[in-house]
């Protein structure tokens, strides 16, 4: 999916929200787990649910791949159940030598139709470019990430004074334009968000931790947004986890709207619908 | 697999060779696309020829991935025809926020039996963590990897003077002992492997990049060589492609006895066997 197209989706639905799908057979409602393929059952019932309120849908790989092959399934099943007017993450933080990043590429890109794919760049140049094939097939770069471990080396000082963060952002921009690279970086993280956006006025962040990790809505969209928007806002677990009934997706429903009517209130207020 | 046994194994094969299962579709002998599942069959194959000169496998996921759930079938396949008595790496470089390692630990060391699993630093300790379940399950860390972007951040000095590889190391090692965690560095780099190696003198090295990456096994094993050997050496490509014929197995294993003599000799010199 092109930006354009991205930010059209955002202005139709007055929403930058990405519904993450972190489905655990551990958490999802007990009576599902007798069907044939409960995880996709799951995100099948959460996506109808969410559908018209949300952009983005971002699985995780982890929660698939702790199944082996039959969670691979099931997260192709999702992935083409989703369709094509949702921009669909590949949570995999993939990156390796150039060589098996072109096999990760065409896992994700080719067999999986994701529209953009969470990358690590600790390996570097070689890792990440092949993964940038073209224009809407996005790398979505790990820049500072929403968890505590994020202070151990994010915000290492280099000899020159910036963070690590900010040196992969600074490199990255050299490999990948905004029509084809965004960054990861957390809700947690308000200051450091707006100085990131000072940094790189025009590219998109894929904001996780908004709900269970902490992050606030309105703080990290204050901090972030450009006129094109420039975010898409992540949240799994206090969504797709709202009930544990049978009343599952209508409650995340209910949380997704929560948060798609304050994202549609931001939008208005910043003039960008 | 615990240290102990390792060790034991190298000393016994009088190799501490790890032989690359990056089994690629467009690369092993054409007369196996026939077959139900060619990569399986490449990979028996392989493991036939080569089992008695090595001390591990270490399948690179993305080689498997790019072929969705078949390709994860090949890949669990795989682990269990090597068995027990080989140290199997499942090369994944995962990572992620704390809840989603610890489905990423269980996809590979509960679903599948796999002795260590390589993962990325980026995201600190929190993402790390969640996979030192028990000694014998190792995590092998990336530190200082073969590839030439290793160079872009890897290597940045810190304004207290260290590159980020070795900031890495210190503090992994205050998460994990050497009974539980490696280290991936590069064999292109001999230099930084013998400060590395005095570094963390007593832990395990998984060094790729021997053959077709262009690294020396006897430069290497001269750094990082310590009483125990300390280190796995891997080669995939230069060994298991290197015939495309009838005569592939035999080849590889041709190519595998060719590093692991020269392993014996280094094993010797340094009076280890």
């Amino acid at each position: 999916m092109d930006r354009k197209r991205l930010i059209h989706l955002i202005k139709e639905r007055q929403s930058y929200l990405s519904v993450g799908l972190d489905t655990d057979k551990d958490r999802i409602p007990t009576f599902l787990l007798d069907k044939e393929d409960p995880i996709f059952e799951f995100n099948k019932a959460i996506i109808d649910a969410t559908r018209d309120v949300c952009v983005a849908y971002k699985p995780n790989l982890a929660f698939y791949e702790c199944y082996g092959a039959e969670g691979w399934k099931s997260f192709e099943k999702t992935v083409e159940y989703i369709g094509k007017d949702h921009f669909i993450i590949a949570d995999a933080k993939r990156g390796d030598i150039g060589n098996t990043s072109t096999r990760y590429a065409k896992a994700f890109f080719e067999n999986i139709a994701a529209d953009g794919l969470t990358v690590a760049p600790y390996m570097g140049e070689d890792s990440v470019k092949p993964f940038l094939l073209q224009d809407g097939q996005w790398v979505i770069l790990l820049a500072l990430t929403s968890n505590p471990g994020s202070a151990d080396f994010q915000n290492i000082k280099s000899d020159g004074g910036e963070p690590l963060y900010v040196s992969v952002i600074k490199k990255a921009i050299q490999w990948a334009s905004d029509e084809q690279l965004m960054f990861v970086v957390g809700a947690t993280h308000p200051e450091q968000l707006a100085e990131i956006r000072k940094l790189v006025p025009n590219y998109f962040f894929l904001i996780p931790g908004v709900g269970a990790q902490g992050g606030d809505l309105r703080s990290v969209s204050k901090s972030a947004i450009n006129a094109d928007i420039g975010m898409i806002v992540n949240s799994s677990r206090s969504i797709i986890y709202a009930s544990d009934g049978e009343d599952f997706a209508a409650k995340a429903r209910q949380k997704a709207i929560e948060l798609q009517s304050e994202m549609a209130h931001i939008l208005k207020d910043n003039s960008i619908i």
